[in-house]
């Protein structure tokens, strides 16, 4: 799978892309990251990005022409299934998003900063609006680099082990139980001791117990 | 505000916390950030941080001692108004709980990677647990830098413009209307004329209506 990222600040990408499970997907060559800087596709002498906003107000508007040249110039390299805008007012990701987005081939991710995109971006070149969430941040980039994460994990060979992903929490609808390591006494705080016996069946049964409590107790409108 | 991450990948931080606006917050002293190695903190020859789960099953689970010397030698510094652990099953983050934290003084944030972490850190040492979304990532970081990214832009000085961050999306429960900037016309795509008719009451006007109508068609449940 390939992402192509076009934002305006490519460096604040680096780390994230470089660590992880999202950098032995790149060596393994299951996942292609592409992060482009929308300087580069500036016509102006100051590789200016964002102009005041029509009708006043605070802050700055990304301006089309950047956007266009670079969705553009991509579009002339490869198909793309999706070309997704992380905004809070997109739709509010999930795990279900990200099962479906992990069977594409190539994604473009527009990072918006500043005060917002000009909306004509959004009308003529974006297929799929993306929130992480119902928060604001300084830009789309870490949403973009959550969205990135949540879906390479997904793709089989990534995880070395393919049932960590199948039996995390919201794959099927639960939160998961709570999980134990040595010691099995910290300063008198013990391990439950069912996690001691051995006996698997009642292990099993004591962990869908629990994931069911906990998701009961916290989160009650994802067992609807 | 000071930020103390634990962290047993402190360089994929790197990079997110020396850009925009969480670096130009620490430049002016506003927002200090420390990220701490967990394995600095391990006992063990291999500094390793984790081990098998009790009861069996995949993945790794990050073992009680090392977050527990951190956070133990962090609180004989100074006192912490949380310690937040970036989790899918701990309370979604908004923006009232970013408004919230943005008034703390000192805040530590775990951040939990393979499996999980050993439940008894969380039953012992955390005060808080937040998740940034229901979705899975590989591990606590990217949600960690969502975090302090959203609270440190609203602490007073940090934007340039303090009318931005409070006309920001969801600060009064409404998304944002659609913003317009330069050229009016792209290739026959226009700016709506009121933007550019210079009568600012009725732009305000049709802004509130936009803003409305756009919540009213994506996020009606935000104006219960």
């Amino acid at each position: 799978m390939r992402f192509d990222i076009i934002t305006v600040l490519p460096g604040l990408l680096e780390s994230p892309f470089a660590h992880s499970i999202l950098q032995r997907a790149q060596k393994k060559g299951i996942a292609e990251i592409h992060v482009h800087n929308l300087r580069d596709y500036s016509s102006q002498k100051q590789k200016s990005v964002d102009d005041y906003p029509y009708g006043g107000g605070s802050g700055m508007v990304m301006t089309i022409e950047p956007f266009a040249k670079c969705i553009t110039a991509l579009k002339t390299e490869r198909d793309y299934d999706e070309v997704i805008f992380m905004s809070p007012d997109g739709e509010t990701f999930n795990q279900k998003i990200a099962n479906q987005l992990s069977i594409q081939t190539n994604v473009i991710i527009l990072c918006g900063h500043y005060k917002g995109i000009d909306q004509r971006i959004r009308d003529i070149f974006v297929t799929r609006e993306i929130s992480i969430g119902d928060y604001v941040l300084s830009g789309g980039e870490l949403p973009a680099a959550v969205l990135v994460d949540a879906i390479v994990r997904l793709i089989p060979g990534v995880l070395s082990d393919e049932t960590s992903a199948l039996s995390d929490s919201f794959q099927d609808d639960m939160l998961d139980a709570p999980v134990y390591t040595r010691p099995a006494d910290w300063n008198g705080h013990k391990v439950p001791d069912i996690l001691l016996s051995g006996n698997t069946p009642e292990v099993e049964k004591w962990r869908f117990e629990q994931a069911l409590e906990r998701t009961r107790q916290r989160r009650p409108d994802l067992l609807k």
